[in-house]
């Protein structure tokens, strides 16, 4: 009977340690996704009390993520100086190895990006232990712009378009780079000296997915976002998380058959969405075999400021190629959408770019082909952050390591500045 | 600087209230997802202290949701006297309400059927309100049944067939029956003379979906359920949660495009899925126009049994017709797996009596459609819950108001045995 005797025995040391790691990650995140606050009104938004919030925002200050802010005004009571997020301490480093380049990002705490590198590379051409070199030396260069602000790294995500395994850290296959089974992540630490911090890998276009839930957005905690070059992926984002599925597959969109008595695709198989929306799809449709626009020599950045030029003008080609690959994406969208509603459909890669001309028709279709009534309440929009979004995201998975456990970074000295209040 | 002072500030009491709540509703999940265990073996399972353990599940007893189960074996140390889920004092009630009739389902905490029942009804005939009775009367009976056993109730979920808002629970749309914008959870509430527990409505399919999630089976935390009766819709389970969508619309597979060319669904579109897989195209292939297995006065159950009869002797139409519909289960199974990579597919309603005949040919396609190898690790599965799924599911859900909250049961006398280790 002993254990029923004692129903008031207190919360042990070790629930008090994971209690407050806890604590501490909903303090800092509250303020990523909720921005600058008191120590009061974070107490009464976290319905925690406010002697608890000012110890954890000590001790986060103690660690360098969080520092005083501006004075608040408008509240009940008298003004309180704000708690902010410190973007001094640490930054998430995001690379990425595609057909055409590779890349690396680094955002600190709130955001902000510290460094951007980027280096056309024939990937495609090179060894894969080559690639590898000129990525980690990119890396290499992106810590020093970090370390040049004083802050330091605390992961690296590596974006690849293919199937990744995650739980290795092997890209299984990566089609366009003709890769198979590269332990990419271990490739890279072994090149950078095996440093101290996580280095993961995932695939592009959920690391892009990622890249566009904006913290605090509502409509955006459910989300699919749709990334279209040469071949088309994607990621959805379900409740605010990104949907891997069972083995990290999740969000191949492209190779879904929406046509099946269509084209065949590179992947064998015959109608794929990739085979309607991809940009072959669009300059099949738009030009002929000898048009300018499909000079190999043209950088993919280049042919798609050609075409808004055509279209702009009022080219009728032009336009009925956008409006015919619309309408597909609207299809595809739609049977998405049935099965996801999402708040918010973004279209990234080369549809961010040509995706005015093609809105009309893709928001016809989408409207079509979903059962619930104004397509659900799904929005259609495109990605702002261009060509840079899969980096972004992966810099964003770095920064989560902080976000979901902040005792991660070492306390340091206290702060020489503080106030309360 | 005040604030900066009191690092060590102790963890406030309403603080400790919340940990607690959510420390009883962890203990309670995981005897639910992992079995019984003793104190010792939870407390380590859980990381949390072995005081603190007892201390929950000596609440837990005394709120009746947990009791002494056997002796632990195998374990080290000494053997210890297990604890377990106490079926005794609450139930969850699911409620459905179809095109041929209502029911009902009570599962006490361990998942036991307490009580089970059914209504043939031609609800499409019937006034709203007139069907609303019906289940009123139904939810009554069961009531009586729950509380013949010395429990009560602590919600109700209404499955129904067509959208669903949520936040008002009310049915935007339910096609089959012809209903718009009814406030179903309202009706029945007023009906029921106003109870204390949380009545609400949801997706028919989605709640069959949220049955097939057994507890504990890892495989089954991404899991696509296809649930196919003359409409097509289903369920998806993300991380072990259902996924909604921004308005809770997702699910609606039936309606996603799989062949553009096809035949006009009875939404009005063309090729739905539904089209192609729903138990029409099964019959419209499978059978003359005046077979007797079309024979209206049949139930769905009995034409069923009959598809069987011919298949297993061998009858090449309705094997073919069987193939040809497998086929086209497979293509949009491998949009949905393209897109989701679920660990199991679970194919559920008409599709788990007849499902064995279309295996050979839902596989192939499948797995032809999948661009990760090995179809991405999904298994396709057979329902074994029959046409319960949607109210076994919405006991399910009911029940969750306890889990994830066990102090919404009150206290009673302290129990009268219990014992220690």
């Amino acid at each position: 009977m002993q254990d029923f005797e004692t129903p008031l025995a207190g919360v042990a040391a070790a629930d008090q340690m994971t209690l407050r790691r806890s604590n501490l990650a909903v303090v800092l995140r509250a303020l990523r996704d909720g921005g600058p606050r008191s120590r009061a009104r974070l107490a009464s938004d976290l319905g925690l009390n406010k002697a608890t919030v000012s110890s954890l925002v000590a001790e986060l200050a103690e660690r360098g993520l969080v520092r005083e802010g501006g004075v608040e005004r408008g509240g009940i009571g008298r003004p309180g100086l704000t708690v902010e997020l410190d973007g001094q301490s640490v930054c998430g480093v995001g690379a990425e190895i595609n057909v055409n380049h590779v890349a690396t990002v680094a955002l600190d705490l709130t955001g902000e990006v510290v460094s951007e590198r980027r280096e056309s590379l024939d990937t495609v051409r090179l060894e894969t232990a080559e690639v590898l070199d000129h990525l980690a030396e990119l890396v290499a260069l992106t810590f020093d712009d970090v370390a040049a602000r004083g802050a330091r790294p605390v992961a690296v995500t590596v974006g690849i378009a293919g199937l990744v395994d995650g739980s290795r850290s092997v890209l299984t296959l990566g089609p366009n780079l003709g890769w198979h089974d590269v332990p990419v992540a271990t490739m890279l630490r072994d090149r950078l000296g095996g440093p101290p911090y996580p280095i993961v890998i995932d695939n592009e276009a959920n690391l892009a997915a990622i890249a566009e839930a904006v913290p605090g957005d509502l409509a955006r905690r459910d989300m699919l976002v749709i990334f279209g070059e040469v071949g088309v992926g994607g990621g959805i984002i379900a409740d605010g998380h990104l949907l891997r599925g069972r083995l990290g597959y999740a969000g191949e969109f492209g190779h879904m058959i929406v046509d099946p008595q269509g084209r065949r695709c590179g992947c064998g198989r015959i109608g794929c969405w990739e085979t309607l929306i991809g940009l072959r799809a669009l300059l099949d449709a738009a030009t002929d075999i000898d048009d300018p626009v499909r000079d190999p020599a043209l950088g993919l950045e280049e042919r798609l400021v050609e075409i808004n030029r055509r279209a702009s003008l009022g080219d009728a080609r032009t336009l009925t190629a956008l409006a015919q690959v619309g309408g597909w994406v609207g299809v595809g969208a739609a049977a998405l959408a049935n099965a996801l509603n999402p708040g918010v459909i973004v279209l990234s890669g080369y549809f961010a770019v040509v995706g005015e001309w093609m809105r009309e028709a893709l928001e016809t279709r989408l409207h079509e082909g979903v059962l619930a009534p104004q397509a659900g309440g799904t929005r259609v929009e495109f990605s702002t952050l261009g060509f840079t979004a899969a980096v972004r995201g992966g810099a964003t998975v770095a920064l989560e390591t902080v976000f979901n456990d902040p005792t991660r970074v070492e306390r340091r000295a206290a702060a020489p500045t503080g106030g309360s209040r």
